[in-house]
């Protein structure tokens, strides 16, 4: 078995060869330090010492945490020049205290506002199973650096699905953990209602073990846990539309593979309980007010430094009232409560992460009205688990000839997000053996 | 000793003389209930039993508290025919079964939005210690309930300081807790944010055992504590600006008793942390953006069923915008964090409850600018501690001949409300001997 150097080697070598589509990954590289980490890792499991499941494992970190010493650009032109993080962010420390090789900062949608990945300002890496078609985001680089192969880990940030949505494109794992549970100090926000911090990776293993510690506790192999009887409900209205036949051929094909194993699985009349976020919200988003709000002061002074198509729904935010917002947040937490509810009849929600496969690239470069009109059918699934503030993961679909990847999401109840795990965990080995 | 029964007669006999007067003070009495109740707690005690410290006390619940079967007025004609309440709101419920007698529910401010005291509705209840001056508000007939020894205990709700300008204008003691620990379902909102319930009373042994009632947990003796070295601040600025002379010599004379009896007073340079509140809220206030948010319906449909002095400034709060609430939101955590840290040079800060003694209504009834500049003073000081979420309570000063009431304000540490109460049951000792 190669070690955390020999490794580490092997992904800056291929990150060269990649010439400049490797920057549109990385927005930054830190070789040297990524090497030292690697051989003190490397030289305790010689000792036969370990601090750990991510001790001497790859991880990249999405452009919008500190890393002491380096610029947090959270993918905009305007922030290139400002000061560089004096501090790692907590979640940063912790990562490299339990032994985790940082190997750069990823690139990522400007400020995180867009599911889709296009950075005008820093380039869009190409997806990690067809260059030609976007990576998915906010968190682009990052679903790229795991779906190639370049690091183990990669670090994202979920406001409406950004770390869920590169996963599936990309053809990895991703989780997004209940908010609470992880710090997101030293993150550049989005959304003080909605971020999440959450890891992508190749296996649910991997991840859950970057959740532990980025959550601040003790990383526990997953119990193992049988898929029969459990109870897997299927919530019944918006997330089943508009999707292509592709997504809704393997996710039904998973949801046989599921049953096969014993899983009990039923529809739930839930139309309501999935309409409500994008209902509550059409007359603007919590997160267009909360992102207004973070930058008031760009969107008068430099609204030219701004990606346009994220400029005008910001502008969106400046415009809504304190009582709209505030009305939106109390509805909130009423259908929370009323989500909180529905979850005790089920052990885990299952549907698609995206309606659709990563669509190509030039068309949403060239067509104002083509991106938003992805980007909201990219958003639409996963973000209604930001809204209701449940754990919620996407596992890929065993590849099939022809398709790009297609993610199956899993949700669990509010604050299980170690049984979310866990049963993912027996979800994914059931796909595979399917 | 009188019985819980003889004491609940004595008081309904006196408010039954008090004619009109009695319903300014009490929107709802509840004689039988509150005899059952009176009975029950002598019998028990006749045998040795005890439910606690507030067994038999005579209690009365403002009037933005659901009680089981009766109408929530909040104090607004609009809300005279809703539907009665279908449950005893959590506190009035563990208020209930500690054995406390309920008499009946207090007149209050419309919606509680005013510390003044004066309802058009309901009518104004005089101050107890002189009827033509102002009772305080919101929570006006509670200050009014005890300060005439109608009840033992009555609770009120503070947004801005309306349990602690009541108590202080009626020479009774008043208690806002850190808003989290206790819960305010059931209770008619003003403000999400800054809205907590706290108790009135003789004592600040009956306010910490109602306190601990309403929290949910034991209520314990308060454990004996000694002024000597005690760390006493007297945070500069704001707060002692515009006091009346009585007010500025009464609470001279209560630090004076305090140095007496070992504490140590130091002068606080915190003019910055006292004024931040104001500041920030001078384009619109939490309290404002939150009622309109509240009312949003009835300020379109029935805009002349409100107190027009109310309307007015929930019509400030439907102007203001979601960036503008959002980054008040923000500021005011930021702030909070640097009021934390100041609070550990401290034991205890001490100031004014208000700047002045209870002011005549009938100047304040005729003239808009008089009552909001009242208004707008007798709040200043009680309501920077909702902003910064600290516990707060307001001692009666010794009366002084022809002074009406003074009170003084403690505050402790947020969540610390065991330590403020024990330490202000120091100082209300130290000051009866004085």
């Amino acid at each position: 078995m190669p070690t955390s150097a020999e490794r580490l080697a092997q992904s800056l070598q291929t990150l060269n060869s990649l010439g400049d589509e490797a920057q549109r990954i990385f927005t930054q590289l830190y070789p040297e330090a990524a090497q030292e980490a690697a051989q003190a890792a490397d030289q305790r499991a010689a000792r036969g010492l370990s601090l750990g499941p991510l001790d001497g494992k790859l991880v990249s970190i999405k452009d919008l945490l500190d890393v002491a010493g380096q610029v947090t650009t959270a993918g905009a032109k305007m922030r290139r020049h400002s000061a560089p993080a004096t501090h790692d962010a907590p979640v940063v420390q912790r990562l490299r205290a339990a032994g985790a090789v940082i190997v750069g900062k990823t690139n990522m949608t400007e400020f995180a506002f867009s599911g889709v990945g296009i950075n005008p300002h820093f380039g869009t890496p190409g997806n990690a199973a067809d260059v030609l078609h976007i990576p998915g985001g906010s968190s682009s680089g990052a679903g790229v650096s795991v779906g190639r192969g370049l690091v183990d880990i990669a670090i994202g940030s979920d406001t409406g699905g950004s770390v869920r949505i590169p996963a599936a494109f990309n053809g990895v794992t991703g989780f997004k953990p209940t908010q609470a549970r992880v710090s997101r100090d030293g993150a550049f926000p989005l959304s003080y209602t909605l971020d999440a911090l959450g890891p992508l990776a190749r296996s649910v293993a991997d991840c859950a073990a970057a959740d532990a510690i980025m959550a601040g506790t003790i990383p526990q192999a997953l119990p193992p846990r049988s898929l029969q009887g459990l109870r897997i409900g299927l919530p019944q209205g918006l997330p089943w539309t508009d999707c292509s036949a592709e997504v809704l051929a393997q996710t039904e094909q998973a949801i046989a593979s599921l049953q096969a194993q014993g899983a009990s699985i039923r529809k739930l009349a839930w139309q309501d309980l999935m309409a409500a976020p994008a209902q509550l919200q059409s007359e603007g988003t919590l997160i267009a007010a909360e992102a207004a709000t973070i930058h008031q002061q760009a969107l008068v002074d430099t609204r030219d430094a701004f990606d346009p198509r994220v400029l005008s729904r910001m502008d969106k935010g400046r415009a809504l009232t304190a009582p709209y917002y505030i009305q939106l947040l109390q509805q909130r937490q009423q259908w929370i409560a009323r989500m909180d509810a529905a979850m005790q009849e089920v052990d885990l929600l299952l549907l698609p992460t995206i309606a659709i496969t990563a669509p190509a690239i030039a068309p949403l470069l060239e067509d104002d009205s083509a991106f938003f009109a992805a980007n909201a059918l990219i958003l639409r699934n996963t973000s209604i688990f930001n809204f209701y503030d449940l754990p919620a993961i996407s596992l890929p679909l065993p590849r099939v000839a022809g398709s790009l990847p297609v993610g199956l999401m899993l949700v669990g109840a509010r604050m299980q997000d170690a049984n979310l795990l866990a049963l993912a965990a027996a979800a994914e080995q059931a796909l595979a053996q399917a």
